[in-house]
Parts: structure tokens; C-alpha cells; sequence
């Protein structure tokens, strides 16, 4: 079960620019868990503006969609923003968050129970409200956040910090939440906040995986060209959720092949626009690009 | 045979500050090496100022030393710099080129028959004419340069890169060196020019190695603290090239072992201030540290 927004995007990269395109963290999310046996189902609201193509996508795609509330004559939370040459940095040209502004969740019954929770990034305090609403404790709960609740809203930020098995966070926020440079130093601070594991993003310099002593790391795979960065983290979250809500299993080492599939899935996210590249990919794309993450990052000295 | 700077470094950093110590990129790439049955050997010049005991250490290390000409009342090259808080950036204070300033290499007779040659960051003249003074071409010529070289000798730097089996340099110097941003494009240029194997180091953000179609990625280890990075580069270089000299075996694969030995190395490196956590360094401790590589990178996803 996923909460986050579903909206419109805009996006300006060196390569071009869209007019309002599909995209919201949930959407991203839904698009990346939908590779897995997972059963994902999306809690969110949009305008009576948005599109029924794009609903009938997730349906198409399995994802429950009884859990996005349409708003009779509101808008669609809309974001615009354009990226820098390097393609690290954008500027957010225009947010308009329309029906987000009221965003009250309301969980559907039949999801009461999911084992798995991916809290999007959103206020704390809906991400808590989503929390409440579960008739029992998930088996994993995993959180995604940014910078702008870290300025605008840490005490309840901390307080879904402290719930949660896993947050995902990328490397400057990690080091603004701790006061720590070091990420070793700052993933061990955010453990002692709660989650148990750490999952600090380097955007093109891959993904950390910190618990208790333990580390892994995946890489970015080297591509030709980034087009469009656009919702590659919130695809990495998903592909990272699904995987485990697929295989129900949350030892360290399948943690570990999350992160894998979660930064597979990334690297095609970035080849389009949005979430082009997702809607239509196969199994067996996601498979190759599987066996060229191992040749990637797989080596055998024999010691001596 | 490695040929490079053996030079006085003075070195500030948030954790402290050095007086003149141990430095050069000859200096990291022979204690590196050393770690390896690699029979290594350096050419290089200091002046009479240059301490009986650092020229001792190597010889304790079994790194030959004819190679490393002392110019009566020359004085030994000397560079100060000071880091800034993130370490990423340093601040040449100051640069006294001494007897480097006529350094004209005269590699041993023993050693015009080396199986590998390490071509440390030096004028691209003096590489060229280290190249020359071989009787037969190595099996294996190893460069590393430097973006001041190819700000003010480009086309030297050209006819050197020409010659050469392995090239490292890191990312920003890869894009200026081609004018590809993507380092997969940039790696892809740069195999134009001559070197059928790329490395881009990337500090604590990794290295890649390209080869045609291939692609390989080792992520420097994550630490709790980085000291000094002075010398990390030549470190993973002199890693790499030493592990390929022990083994004689330059095959795409063992080439990542060298990545892997190369990176391990150069996470001791940044531990203490210059070499010196370098020059105690056991092998007990190198094979400890490589197992965290393993654990750090290595994963086990079954295909479906």
C-alpha cells in the first residue's frame, strides 16, 4: 500500500520540455512496484481534471486505485520545474498544490491490513494519519521524505521517523537531519531514531544500505545519457518496496537485492520523460538489465 | 617501474595540519605496489635535503630506489595545501618545483626491461621520454595525468595517451579531456585516443572501468571519517598496477580484481595524514578489508 501524490508534471530538461505529463511520487512508486507480485494499491487524491487514461493505467497496470479520492471540481496538484545543464539541480518553477492542500487519506478497509506501507513523500502528518489507520502494525514500513519537512516540520517529522523499519533519504538530507558529514556517522543517527535501516540515495553515485554495522552499496548504472531524472527516487522506492512485499522477506541480504531492483528499475525511469519508460517495460528488459548490474559491480579475488 | 614526484608534502585539513612530510605521487604508487610481489622500482629526483630514512623505508618496503637521482644542493620538490570542510576541494598553497623543475629521468638498465610501467602524474615530456628509454614496449603502460596538463600541454598529453594501455584520471578531467559530460560517452572517446582500458575515479563517490562494451564499478568503502585524501588517487593506482604485475594477467576480469585491490588501498590511504597509514599497513589487514568489499558489493538475486 502506497500513499503519496498523483499529479501533473512539467519538466524542462536540456533535452526538451513536456507539457502536463503523469507524475506524482505515488505514481512513480505504483509504476515500479507494478513489476513485482505485490498487489500494490495507491492512497491519494486528485482533481475532477485528472485524466481517465491515466487511471485506467494503474488498473491496467494492477494497482488498486479505490484509495485515490477524485475531487469534484478540484485540481490536480501540480508541479513545474526545469533542470540544470548537469541535470543535478532543478529549479521548481511553479507549484500549484490544488486538492493536495486538503489531503485528508482515507485508507479503503481492504487495505487495513497490508503488510507493507510505503509512506511517499508528503507532511508527517498525513504520512502519521496513514499510519493510525492501519488495524495492525505493518510488517515493513518503509518512509520517504525531503528536505522542506526537515525546515518546515521536524518535531512531527520525527515523530514518523520513530515508527518506521525503513527510511530512504538522499545524502545532503541524511546529513542535515543528523548534524553528521560523514554518512557512516549520520546512518548511525538515524537508526538510533528508529528505522533500521538506512537507505541514503546518491542519485547518479548509487544508493547505501546501512543496519547496525552492516553496509551495501549499489551503483547507478553508468548510462549514455540521463534525459529526465524525474521521479527516479520515488522508482527506486518502489522497485525496493515491491520487491520485498513480493518475497516477504526482510532479512539484510534480501535488503540487498531491493536495493538492486530498486536502482534496476531507476536506471530505466531516467531514459524518458516522466514515467514514459515505466508503462511500458518487460520483465524481460528489467531481467537483462538485472544480469548487467552483476557484471557491473561482480568480482572474485581468491585471497591468498 | 614507476616513475613520478617523491616530494615533501604540507598538508591542512579540518583535522589538522602536517609540517613537510613524505609526499609525491611516486611515493603512494610505490607503497601501494609494495603491497604486492610486484618487484617495484622508482625513478624519480629529490635533492640532498631529502631524509636518509625516507629513502630507507622504501628499501625496507623492497621498492628499488637506483631510479631515484639525488642532486647535490638541489632542493626536494614541495607542495602545501590546505583542504576545504567538505574534502573535496583543496587550496594549493604553495608549489616549489626544485629539482623537478630539470628532471630528466634515466630509467636503470635493470629496469628498461620492465613487464609494467606506471607512468605517475608528471609533464607528459618526461612520460614520453620514460616510454622511450624501454628496449621493447611493456606489456602493460599505465597513465595518470592531470587536468594542469592538459590546461598547458595538451598535445603532449595526446601522444602520450596515444601510447598507453590504461589511462586514469578522474571525472571532471575525463569531460575535459573529451567535452562529453556522460562518462560512458567520455570513456568511449578517450578509447579513441589510444588506451583500451579507462579508469575514472570518482574520490569517495568510486571508480569505473570501461573496456569496448564492458563497464565495471568499485565504490570506495564507506568510512566514519575521511583524515586526508592527499595521495588516495596515486594509492588506487599504484594498487591497481602492482596487483596486475604480481598476477601478469590483464584480462577484462582480473582488471576488476585491480579496481577492487586498487580501492581497498586507497581507503587505508585517507585514514592518517600522508602515507603514513600506508607504511604499517599488513596484509592481514588488506585481506580483512577486502572481505568488507565483498560484503559491501557483492549480492544474489535469483532470476525469475
Amino acid at each position: 500500500m502506497i500513499v503519496g501524490t498523483v499529479a501533473f508534471d512539467a519538466i524542462e530538461t536540456p533535452f526538451g520540455k513536456t507539457d502536463k505529463i503523469l507524475g506524482g511520487a505515488a505514481t512513480f512508486i505504483a509504476l515500479a512496484a507494478a513489476q513485482f507480485e505485490a498487489d500494490a494499491a495507491i492512497v491519494s487524491v486528485v482533481g475532477e481534471d485528472f485524466p481517465q487514461e491515466y487511471l485506467d493505467l494503474f488498473v491496467e497496470k494492477k494497482v488498486n486505485i479505490d484509495g485515490i479520492e477524485i475531487i469534484e471540481g478540484g485540481k490536480t496538484f501540480f508541479w513545474k520545474g526545469k533542470y540544470r545543464n548537469d541535470l543535478n539541480t532543478r529549479d521548481t518553477l511553479l507549484t500549484e498544490l490544488n486538492v493536495l492542500a486538503d489531503f485528508n487519506p482515507v485508507v479503503p478497509d481492504a487495505y487495513r491490513d497490508s503488510d507493507v506501507v510505503m509512506l511517499g513523500n508528503l507532511h508527517p502528518d498525513i504520512q502519521m494519519s496513514v499510519i493510525r489507520q492501519m488495524k495492525e502494525r505493518p510488517k515493513l514500513l518503509v518512509l520517504d521524505t525531503m528536505n522542506f519537512w526537515m525546515n518546515n516540520t521536524l518535531e512531527a517529522l520525527k515523530l514518523v521517523i520513530a515508527e518506521v523499519d525503513v527510511i530512504t533519504i538522499n545524502d545532503e538530507e541524511a546529513r542535515q537531519l543528523t548534524g553528521e558529514y560523514s554518512l557512516v556517522k549520520a546512518a548511525a543517527a538515524i537508526q538510533q531514531m528508529g528505522p533500521h535501516y538506512v537507505v541514503i540515495k546518491k542519485g547518479e553515485h548509487g544508493a547505501l544500505l546501512f543496519h547496525r554495522q552492516e553496509v551495501f552499496f549499489a551503483p547507478a548504472l553508468p548510462l549514455e545519457e540521463v534525459f529526465d531524472p524525474t521521479g527516479a527516487g520515488d522508482t527506486f522506492a518502489g522497485g525496493f518496496t515491491g520487491y520485498l512485499a513480493e518475497t516477504g522477506n526482510t532479512s539484510f541480504n534480501n535488503l540487498k537485492n531491493a536495493v538492486i531492483q530498486g536502482s534496476n528499475l531507476a536506471s530505466f525511469c531516467v531514459e524518458r520523460f516522466g514515467p514514459e519508460r515505466m508503462t511500458g517495460l518487460t520483465q524481460q528488459e528489467v531481467e537483462a538489465r538485472l544480469l548487467q548490474f552483476k557484471e557491473l559491480t561482480q568480482f572474485d579475488i581468491e585471497l591468498r
